[in-house]
């Protein structure tokens, strides 16, 4: 056994070679690439990416797994070989079920309808991409018909990135949660604009990444297993649980934009650098979903780096670094611009309340699509009427409607966004279990210092990687299942101090 | 036979990609890469490697190409695909004749071997490798006799970095040079040392690596297919003919290392940027042998680089921007000290004159141990008596002496430094060839422009590839062999300008 086992963690750990070379070309492309690089780099890309799936899928993979399941059955529940095997076992299934035909189709699509979207965005132009979004919806339902005995054609799609996550239940936390929120944006945004202008100063790029590195210095980024780079589109990537990279852009006149990217991604990194070594190299390295990556992102961005106490610490720093621009600013007229409140019409610039209503009403039009109640002719329109209903405006054409997001057209449609309202939402719950093992937290991030969460978070949810399902992981973390309580009471009590709320 | 010849190509360019991945993980390791990422890194690197050649050796490759040389033979003599298949043949050969368990013993000792130079080193304690270079002798003639036949036990190991080319011819070559360059040597230094303190004052990094980039600008460097970056040992390295990659360093108190590191390393990129798109993703992408690339290197750097013409132009651009430091000193003082002569211990600081000696030195060297007459043990007194001897000075211990280069202890013996100098010997011969077809070069590098000389480079030898062997490229661009009358007099007439020699 111990033989099969090491002959099925060497070949795993060639896959994860190959996909990490992946992910150093795909940074380098978002880095530093020349223009010059593209054609041959999209080539490479692709021969590692089908070199890794044909070594995954190799027949001797199930055979080991054949053999290793009943012994695996025989261990304790919580061994990691265990872990390993189901976990395999899982992902293995998936890729062998699914068609070599199909893939060669999607992945050939995906390239033409992202193409379109390019011109077709700036031209404000959907019927150029109508045929493209149908043939995509095609494509997605025959995925998801790889995996016959679903309860909603949606689940399949999910369960890539947020594993064991199902349409029904996250339909009936959502809802719950939009029920909440729509009144919450209704009577903040009745009230008088924020004044954020603070934050509209120039600011010049050198100082104000200085200042994120500093701080993601002290939440516990460790930079001698990772760094940060300047990109269009930030992002996190993993070359290994000890070199993990960030990414960020800056806008001189806008000191939100750069800062709070950088905390966002340093969470997202943590989360990846806190993973049991001993996983390096096989399929439990990395966060379990995309739901609970997007809680850590959330975490430290939002929870820890837009409260109170944060900046009762860092406003004096950030203060001495720009003391032209920040002169008169005082604590409280920053901390209320940089938890400003609108109605928007673009997901990514949203602040913490309206956020998930652009994401939830997303969901819905994915699940609908893949029902066939809605048909991608009347996408715009119910794009609009969403807007409308949920967030009281509407875009002024669809460039900022439905031909906002790369998502479904360099994607499939379904399983795209739940992962970033599941996140907002575990991020509180995941931060009230640490509050009641630790109550000094707040006080301990008001003085800048961030060891007990980190270690909290390290041992309660990086350690384990992908080694629990979320659902599993959120019950052994809290005790219970996923429920939205702890993050309306969190947006509740912060939003109630800063707007004047029933 | 297209469709063999397809599916040759095919196999050969998802080699090339794994190979293009090598380099990039490699890049992003010696810039980029954080300290906690180099173990990954290092079985990343080993996975890539052993797929590539897992690839390139498998048994239809050889199949293929069995059945392609029949059709090649009756191709054109220029023929691109026939060239493919010679070129491929060779080095499928070369690599399906050496052991597997040769392959794994060699990487596994050049592991340690490497690391016990690094303590070694700065331990003076040559002792501490003696045993390591003994394998490395052992495992360098094996490597050798995987190829019987041979004529020198040197020629195999030579037929890696410069193919086709000879210990014996080699010798003869260098010994002549040896005979002119050693007077050559004591004539100079035997005269007032020249002053080069204008290089020495201190030059902010940014400033002299801004005017690197406009140099090799000028020089046709393309930025869209390229870029600089800092580390620190200085190379090229080639992600596809449309990416090119060059790394500098800087000494803030010597002007001299970060400028002319970048003209070296643009020589070399200009090279594989200027290789025939079509053979992107082949074995005829790629300069053609170690000696050639270097010559383009050495032109670039010192043909152009260090002439009194090109410094014509650019001295008073370098004077604009170090007007402080470079105040009352003169053209023809900022010339001598560039291209200052001087015994020195350090091959890789050493001036265009006594750089051969070094280098050569240890070419012999390297033939004497494979050959059975020097032994590992006397290695340290034969190099201090050829520094003797060559040079007229000799090391106070090892760490300067044996102890100096990375190359026995990281690689083989034998074919480790030829490359050097027969660059230096070829690039004189191709600029010769140059200025035979265009005598108006030297004064259009006097005036900034290169426009002339490198589409000659890029029409004669950068667009060739691996196309032709570095003798047959000689032989077509020159007309005849490898011969050093070109090299001793370029050295004859610049250095009997800036000394007095008889």
């Amino acid at each position: 056994m111990e033989a099969k086992l090491n002959e099925l963690k060497n070949r795993l750990s060639e896959v994860a070679d190959l996909n990490a070379a992946g992910a150093v070309l795909g940074w380098d492309q978002a880095t530093y690439m020349p223009a010059g690089g593209a054609e041959a780099r999209g080539r490479q890309l692709a021969t590692l990416g089908s070199l890794s799936q044909a070594k995954f899928t190799d027949a001797e993979v199930g055979r080991l797994l054949d053999a290793l399941e009943p012994w695996a059955a025989q261990q304790a529940p919580d061994s990691d070989d265990a872990a390993l095997i189901r976990k395999t076992r899982k992902d293995y299934d998936k890729q062998v079920k699914v068609s070599a035909d199909w893939v060669a189709r999607a992945n050939l699509h995906i390239a033409k309808s992202y193409q379109a979207w390019t011109e077709a965005r700036p031209a404000n132009d959907f019927k150029s991409v109508e045929d493209h979004l149908k043939t995509t919806l095609d494509l997605s339902r025959e995925y998801a018909n790889f995996f016959p005995g679903y309860d909603h054609i949606a689940d399949p799609l999910i369960d890539g990135p947020d594993p064991g996550m199902q349409a029904s239940s996250i339909r009936s936390v959502f809802s719950e949660l939009r029920e909440q929120l729509v009144p919450l944006v209704q009577a903040i945004t009745s009230q008088a604009e924020t004044d954020d202008s603070a934050l509209r100063h120039s600011y010049p790029e050198k100082e104000q990444l200085d200042f994120g590195l500093a701080v993601i210095k002290d939440f516990g980024f460790d930079f001698n297993r990772g760094r940060q780079d300047m990109t269009h589109h930030p992002f996190c990537t993993t070359f290994s649980i000890s070199d993990v990279r960030i990414t960020t852009r800056a806008q001189e006149n806008y000191l939100a934009d750069a800062l709070f990217s950088t905390l966002h991604e340093a969470g997202h990194a943590m989360y990846e650098q806190g993973v049991n070594p001993a996983y390096e190299a096989t399929p439990l390295a990395g966060g379990t979903s995309s739901g609970v990556h997007e809680s850590q992102s959330r975490t430290w961005e939002n929870i820890v780096g837009r409260s109170r106490g944060f900046w009762q610490h860092y406003y004096p720093k950030l203060q001495a670094m720009f003391p032209g621009q920040l002169k008169g600013v005082n604590l409280d007229t920053f901390y209320r611009a940089i938890n400003k409140v609108e109605r928007s019409l673009i997901r990514t610039d949203a602040d913490e309340v309206t956020y998930n209503l652009h994401v939830m009403l997303r969901f819905d039009l994915e699940l609908q699509l893949l029902e066939g109640t809605l048909e991608i002719k009347d996408l715009p329109a119910a794009w609009h009427a969403r807007y409308k209903s949920d967030l009281g405006i509407q875009a002024p054409s669809d460039v900022d409607g439905v031909l906002q997001d790369v998502h479904w057209y360099a994607g499939f449609i379904g399983g795209s966004f739940q992962g970033y309202t599941l996140g907002n939402i575990m991020s509180a719950l995941f931060y009230d279990a640490a509050l009641q093992a630790h109550p000094s937290i707040p006080q301990e991030v008001a003085s800048g210092q961030f060891g007990t969460l980190h270690t909290w978070l390290r041992e309660n949810i990086y350690d384990y990687g992908s080694k629990y399902e979320p659902n599993e992981l959120i019950e052994r973390v809290t005790g219970g299942p996923l429920r939205i309580e702890p993050y309306i009471k969190y947006l509740r009590d912060k939003y109630g101090k800063l707007y004047t709320l029933s």
